[in-house]
């Protein structure tokens, strides 16, 4: 049975703070929790009503069987399914990087976005994102849902943008409105492309480090994308 | 004053019966309602705490100013914005098959994900939306929000997509996982192109019409992208 401090525990995980104080997020659905179990992430519990979905057990999976009601009180879902896990945020590795592309985030708000643009990262085989601290919180219960799994396969660093462009001499693209036609630009081995905020773009002082600045022609009349949709098109015309 | 049948009819538009059988939708805040006042739209009424952002006044336009607390009543979004517009739903034009593309949505069940698509469509210059009748409304509150003003612009069909594709020479492209790769597709003049549900896919019944299934190649493990994403991504390599 759960005990109240572990309830609260658990809940106040949807707090960004907390999980940045205890290096702990959620994970929920026996989906993604069964990818969790194949990925290089460290779980430290695994609460189910029920365990024969787990695909892999080994000796170091700690699970505890939980009633119905207690699920609901622990599950940041509105329809909470089978299970909640309590896993450990991974350290990104040391990036090499002079390999592949770096996916840049500046100021994404929205977790659903943050969550679809670690999806399409994973789709287009991203080696890294690196994400302004104003972006959304990766490790967010929405967010980690919204990747589908993929947010254990694609390293995400948060970090101040300023210093780690500063300190690069890849190429450097960047979503902007006023630039040439992505479409046109060809392949990119290695670099950095940079995906600005979902009303404001890039901000001015990252927008100084770009070295080619790209655009997707537009052939109709909206405003502007979705940054996701954007992220996703850009990247399937320079992968 | 709003009279509380006012604010109950206005309230009862976020009921897709209702929007269906009044023929009317809400449109909310000054930039979404400047361009439904430029639009072929037409405007039952307007309802806002102040007009002075109203940017083309015209005889026929019934404005009314309200109180904040009444303008929270009959808004939809958690931060109501200055105004609300009742605004008729219009009939789709008759639809000259033979020129560009038309994007057909099978069983597209979210809001959010149905938004972006009408924005994409706008972004693309699609000449016209075709929508199972299990697609999620385009003229619900969240779908118009999303669509950042494209609902204006965009022609939007709800039918039974078995008729709509009997009765079709064009040619049918659809997002399958095993087509051909829609990179090395090259542009479309004229035909139709299918998105199917989020998790789902195409249904069997529909994907029989497909002449060209494409596929956007995958270079990481991503499992799936989202519908909207691969909306965008396939109509960029196309248009």
């Amino acid at each position: 049975m759960l005990t109240k401090s572990d309830i609260l525990k658990i809940q106040s995980l949807k707090d960004k703070k907390v999980r940045y104080e205890s290096g702990l997020f959620l994970v929920e659905t026996p989906k993604l929790i069964n990818e969790l179990i194949d990925s290089a992430f460290e779980i430290e519990k695994i609460y189910t009503t029920e365990e024969h979905w787990i695909e892999k057990k080994s000796k170091n999976l700690e699970i505890e069987i939980i009633s119905e009601k207690e699920l609901s009180r622990i599950s940041q879902l509105k329809t909470p399914h089978l299970a909640v896990a309590l896993a450990k945020k991974k350290l990104v590795a040391p990036y090499n990087k002079t390999e592949g592309i770096t996916l840049v985030l500046d100021g994404i708000q929205n977790p659903g976005n943050v969550g679809t643009i670690i999806r399409i990262a994973d789709w287009f085989a991203v080696k890294k994102i690196v994400a302004s601290l104003d972006t959304a919180d990766a490790f967010g219960p929405k967010v980690v849902q919204a990747t589908m799994g993929s947010i254990f396969r694609i390293p995400i660093e948060y970090t101040d943008l300023t210093t780690f462009l500063t300190d690069n001499t890849l190429p450097v693209y960047g979503a902007l409105l006023n630039g040439e036609d992505a479409f046109e630009n060809g392949k990119i081995e290695n670099g950095i492309l940079i995906i600005g905020n979902e009303s404001q773009g890039i901000r001015k002082e990252i927008k100084h480090f770009i070295t080619k600045a790209l655009t997707i022609p537009r052939f109709g009349k909206a405003e502007s994308l979705n940054a996701a949709v954007a992220t996703g098109i850009m990247l399937s015309h320079l992968v």
